[in-house]
C-alpha cells in the first residue's frame, strides 16, 4: 500500500524491451519497459495487453495498420492479434496484462525475456 | 484496437466521482474518474484496485495512514481494505480494476454508481 513513481522508477533502469515489475493485482501486472527500436512481431494466445505511454511516443505495428501511440495515450491489443512494437526514439510505456504474459508472446528469440525483475 | 486519448476523454465529463468505462481487457476494466472533495469509507471484498493519477493530486486514507498520490504516481489497494479518496481540489485519475468492482465496494449510498457509461 505503497504508492509508486512512475518516473522514478523509470530512471533507475536504461535497457530496452526488458519490462519490470512495478505492481501486481487481480493476478495482473503493471510493467514499466523502454522501447526503442524495433521489436519482433508476435501474438498471445491468451493475453490482451494494454500499452500506455508515460513519455514519448511509439508505433503500433498489426498487419493492417499503424497507430502512433503519444504520451498520455493506450491501445488494447486484444489476444490473438499480431503486433510488433516500433520506436524511433526512446519511449517510456506502462502495460497492463495478466503476470503470464511473455513479452515476445508466440515468438521466443533473443528477445524474449523471463523472470522479470520487481522494481 | 484504435488508442485512446486520455485527456480527450476526460474532458468529456466533469462530474464526480462518477467512473467511465474507456477500456477492457482480460476482464478488467480502464476507467477514467474525476474526483473533488471526500468519498466514503469502503473495501472491496474480492477485488484489487489502483489508482492513477492523471492530472492534480488526491490524498488515499485508510485506517492507518494517508498517502497522497500526485501526478504520475499509482496506488494499489488490495482487497479487503478499507479505504476513502480525499481531493481538495479536482483531480484526474485512471482505475484498473476487475469489471465486477462497484465503485463504493462493500457500501451501497448515494455515491453508488451502476450501469457505467461507456466512453
Amino acid at each position: 500500500m505503497d504508492k509508486v513513481n512512475l518516473a522514478e522508477k523509470l530512471s533507475g533502469f536504461s535497457d530496452y524491451f526488458n519490462p519490470r515489475i512495478a505492481g501486481e493485482l487481480n493476478g495482473q501486472h503493471i510493467k514499466l519497459v523502454k522501447f526503442k527500436g524495433e521489436f519482433v512481431w508476435h501474438h498471445h494466445d491468451n493475453e490482451d495487453e494494454l500499452f500506455y505511454v508515460v513519455k514519448g511516443s511509439f508505433d503500433m505495428h498489426m498487419r493492417d495498420k499503424i497507430v502512433t501511440i503519444n504520451e498520455g495515450e493506450f491501445i488494447i491489443m486484444p489476444r490473438g492479434v499480431e503486433h510488433k512494437p516500433v520506436a524511433n526514439e526512446e519511449v517510456e510505456v506502462m502495460l497492463f496484462e495478466p503476470a503470464s504474459t511473455l513479452n515476445t508472446g508466440n515468438v521466443i528469440n533473443e528477445k524474449t525475456r523471463t523472470n522479470l525483475e520487481s522494481i
